[in-house]
């Protein structure tokens, strides 16, 4: 079985960093093969082309490389903090670039305006997140909208029906056993995916 | 009167673009002094950098350009397409990099895990958007994430109270006609910012 683990944080002492270490250690002691890619560390270029605006093939070896790993994996995992109820640019252009047609979804000529054909069906979707904001304010001012954009706008839309996503907060004013306790939990996550 | 309008699009015969040049266009006639920048054309580097996680002052001269045009504009008009229910990663990094503390907020540290000060009160934030989606889809399966991104996540978390956005659609199929008219109503808006 194989994994991919996709990071985006700019700094390496992070507890993004740590959340990412930790999954990719859970999945190497169940012996499944990792990919695991520290966008920043990697220097991926998140702006999609002109000529990706379609189907035409990017010109890029790392894009290439992550679209293969994406498709060679039956679970997806992603790590990044909440900027402004998004993920980092560097995400967003891993979304923008890697889950392209016809790999992650297709046109379906005739059905304009509604749906692809979805091309991810079968595979399992995680995200980890961290927040600054406390519970009540993200959930009544702004909605929490990863929540939404994650599991219904890409991984719905490619047909990724497995999800699980978890949002560790408040990260600013959280001291050392609670992230020992949420690493558990990544820990704990990452087991019980292979089994799904 | 300051105006600034940010484009993201990488097709110079999108109808973003056509959105954009509408745009400058209805200002400059009506005197407005226009910032007008298509991030593509120039250039611009959406990663946040690791020092630019707080306080500190970027490298980056666009960077510091376009905060300066921010600062300095009454009315800030943004022009995207929808890419999976958040703007291309060029614009997320605009907004990762410009919108950044101590100038479009500050952190509040009586006050951690709830709200920042908010650093933009008075100005005018205008979004238009193009999609592909039918409006029932959109609204039923996505629920239209980017009106809640833009409007409470980033206008309002800076202290822009009047904001206005337009989601034009479905584009793929529009024909010349329609266009227009949308082109007529971007124009009618624009008049109406300066008036606020």
């Amino acid at each position: 079985m194989n994994a991919s683990i996709i990071l985006a944080h700019p700094y390496e002492k992070s507890f993004n960093h740590a959340i990412f270490h930790t999954a990719e250690k859970t999945f190497k002691n169940l012996n499944v093969n990792v990919y695991a890619h520290d966008l920043y560390k990697e220097g991926f270029n998140p702006v999609l082309t002109t000529k990706e605006l379609g189907k035409e093939k990017t010109d890029d070896d790392l894009v290439k490389q992550y679209v293969d790993e994406m498709l060679q994996s039956r679970i997806l995992v992603f790590v990044h903090p909440n900027w402004w109820g998004q993920p980092p640019a560097i995400m967003k252009g891993y979304i923008d670039r890697i889950f392209r047609p016809p790999y992650a979804y297709d046109y379906d000529e005739s059905n304009e305006g509604n749906s692809g054909i979805p091309k991810l069906t079968g595979k399992v979707g995680i995200v980890f997140n961290t927040g600054n904001t406390k519970a009540k304010r993200e959930e009544e001012v702004f909605h929490d909208p990863l929540e939404n954009e994650w599991i219904q706008c890409v991984f719905g839309f490619c047909g990724i029906e497995k999800s699980y996503r978890r949002l560790f907060r408040v990260i600013a004013n959280s001291n050392d056993i609670q992230r020992k306790e949420w690493l558990r939990e990544v820990e704990e996550v990452i087991r019980r995916s292979i089994e799904d």
